[in-house]
């Protein structure tokens, strides 16, 4: 949980006794190379920050091809969020790259933890507001980056997965061909 | 004011004094058609929420070519918010369609705004979360969609824009041709 903590802490400072009282609203689970946290049609109660491994989330469309939405590794935090703030069934997937240990909170925790914790609410509220920005960024690399800007703007925010992402994923998240990639990579 | 209030009150509710306070963190701007209520390079210092008008947020890249990231008509909250959450200069140009009359916050007056008022910064949260939502929904929309599924997700998620952004401005948006828009439209 120590992971946990010091990621809160680059945002807010919490109390020993703050710490153990947010760190009850969160269960750690483990989940093996290829199990999935979240199924289309499934449920999509819980957010999950991770502790350990890589996870992708992706939308499959009605041809079965996928579209990865995102990628997230240690310190970052995911679900499908559509379904988890709606309450609504889950239209996305997310499933392990690696063995994964992940911290999950549900929405009624996270709900209370911020109605209990103003600070906790500033957190998520900050986090979600950095979010907000990685995807506009995104959204203008869809629209206006070459395949070569794409990649490198991935390896310059990503470093650390470059190498950990399998290439033909990579290719999908950034809207490329495989063959376009391997020219690059 | 009111429509901010009613605003603010589809998520949180608040007393009269409650909402007197609150207001006196915004300060009511008109814009002519055509005016910059944000120019790259320059600050972007406030959020607008718009009470009358339509304003469209965009990129210009290194050939000139703009990119448009967003419109905004009433009801909507628009700003550079890569700059204005990291009080950085502007990237984005935000500029008016019409004449358009704002609410508008300044970073610290909306920090201090959440810190007073706890509901406040839920409200700022859930919205935040919505736009989370809405631009992960774009991006599926970019890699995914043809442009006719792009042009009807648009009509179904904005039915009150089709008709008030002229349609070089939307085919821009959509990331399809001008000439494609028409066979649709």
């Amino acid at each position: 949980m120590d992971e946990l903590r010091r990621h809160i802490e680059k945002i807010v400072s919490l109390t020993e006794d703050e710490f153990i009282a947010v760190k009850s609203f969160f269960t750690e689970k483990q989940f093996k190379k290829h199990r999935f946290l979240i199924q289309e049609g499934g449920n999509a109660t819980n957010e999950f920050f991770i502790l350990k491994g890589l996870v992708k989330l992706y939308y499959t469309n009605a041809e079965g091809k996928d579209h990865i939405l995102q990628f997230a590794a240690e310190d970052w935090w995911v679900t499908d969020y559509n379904a988890f703030f709606n309450q609504a069934a889950a239209t996305l997937n997310l499933d392990c790259l690696e063995d994964t240990t992940v911290l999950s909170i549900s929405f009624d925790g996270r709900e209370r933890l911020c109605a209990e914790f103003p600070k906790m609410q500033y957190f998520f509220l900050k986090k979600s507001n950095s979010g907000y920005v990685a995807l506009q960024r995104r959204i203008l690399s869809l629209l206006d980056g070459t395949a070569a800007e794409r990649y490198a703007q991935f390896r310059l925010l990503y470093p650390g997965l470059v190498n950990r992402v399998p290439k033909t994923l990579l290719a999908a998240y950034l809207g490329v061909s495989r063959e376009t990639l391997s020219r690059l990579a």
